[in-house]
């Protein structure tokens, strides 16, 4: 599922095509199938990347290379995000430190409009229901993702900014996607980036 | 229920009696029972007024007087909320502008507190879970309150603004109460006050 785009990419300069390529995507694939068994029979605590990499037929290393950790395959196979942090933390990161907030606030709203807000909805109902679903984002949002965009600032309390950060995000989603309070529901995104951005902003770089 | 605060007053301070407050208590609490039975038996759209007040054997000018209105009635009665919007808005205007967002930040955590967090997670999952509920919170927290502390102070898009603290609200609460993030979590109220009040006051007053 969250292949779509490098396979595309792949038809359209056959020129580039390397032998090791779909043998990874089907690495990958039977990886995401194998999880969702194996979470879904054992739970998340009782599953281990051996079990999973064995069920998929494939070494328990790829899991590693291909996901980063049992957090992000959970995170793509069961809870179906359609990104990894490492991605979005490089993507985030390009781009000057004073503009961060505004490039966060821009990034997710974009991702999460996609799909009329179905996959923030899915996020909070996730993490309201289920402690080991919220143990594992919090692991993907803190130490994954807002951790690595607060550091490099060398700001004071990286982890009280951190997730200060996520609440605006969160409750901003609150109000776009699940209450759906107007005007925020309706805004377009780059008034949004104006309006959440430099408080985001704050929380990355100022003074607290 | 919430008039344990006033009637234990009262027993302090008995030369103060008066003749018609134990009366309206008396009527209070008859409307808050009548208000569940009827928004139990008919919903919200389908209960009215006159019909909670005929339920409670007084006049339907009393829900006005003491809810000032079926919206906050069903806040009282079904919802539960502690607090009635009018005496928020005016215990939070009682101060100086700039320091809004700090009230505000202090006023909820203190409020929220209280009860581990059980009153926010109720109220989210009535956000996530019922269209009528959301439409009354809609109602409760922008129009008669959020609405209000923007209103004073004169600035743009006073809709926007209301709907901004709305966000960074819920989604401070969402942190601290549903998914639990430390160190948010567990911090001290004033250390939310110091890094939390100076954004919803921006949303309050400064430029966005």
């Amino acid at each position: 599922m969250g292949d779509v785009t490098s396979a595309s990419a792949h038809e359209t300069t056959p020129a580039k095509r390397r032998g090791r390529r779909p043998a990874g995507q089907d690495t990958k694939t039977a990886l995401i199938s194998a999880a969702r068994e194996v979470f879904g029979e054992v739970g998340y605590d009782g599953a281990t990347v051996r079990a999973i990499a064995t069920r998929a037929g494939v070494d328990a290393a790829m899991v590693n290379h291909w996901f980063g950790g049992k957090e992000n395959l959970f995170a793509r196979a069961v809870l179906e995000l359609p990104f990894d942090p490492r991605d979005l933390v490089a993507q985030l990161l390009s781009g000057p430190m004073e503009n961060l907030g505004e490039r966060i606030v821009r990034t997710f709203l974009t991702r999460w409009d996609t799909g009329g807000g179905d996959i923030f909805t899915a996020l909070v109902r996730s993490v309201a229901g289920h402690d080991q679903v919220a143990h594992v984002l919090r692991d993907l949002f803190l130490n994954q993702l807002f951790s690595k965009l607060v550091g490099p600032g060398d700001a004071d309390r990286p982890e009280l900014r951190a997730t200060l950060c996520a609440s605006q995000l969160i409750g901003m989603g609150m109000i776009r996607y699940v209450a759906k309070f107007e005007p925020l529901a309706s805004a377009d995104i780059e008034t949004l980036v104006d309006a959440v951005g430099p408080n985001v902003q704050r929380y990355l770089t100022g003074e607290l």
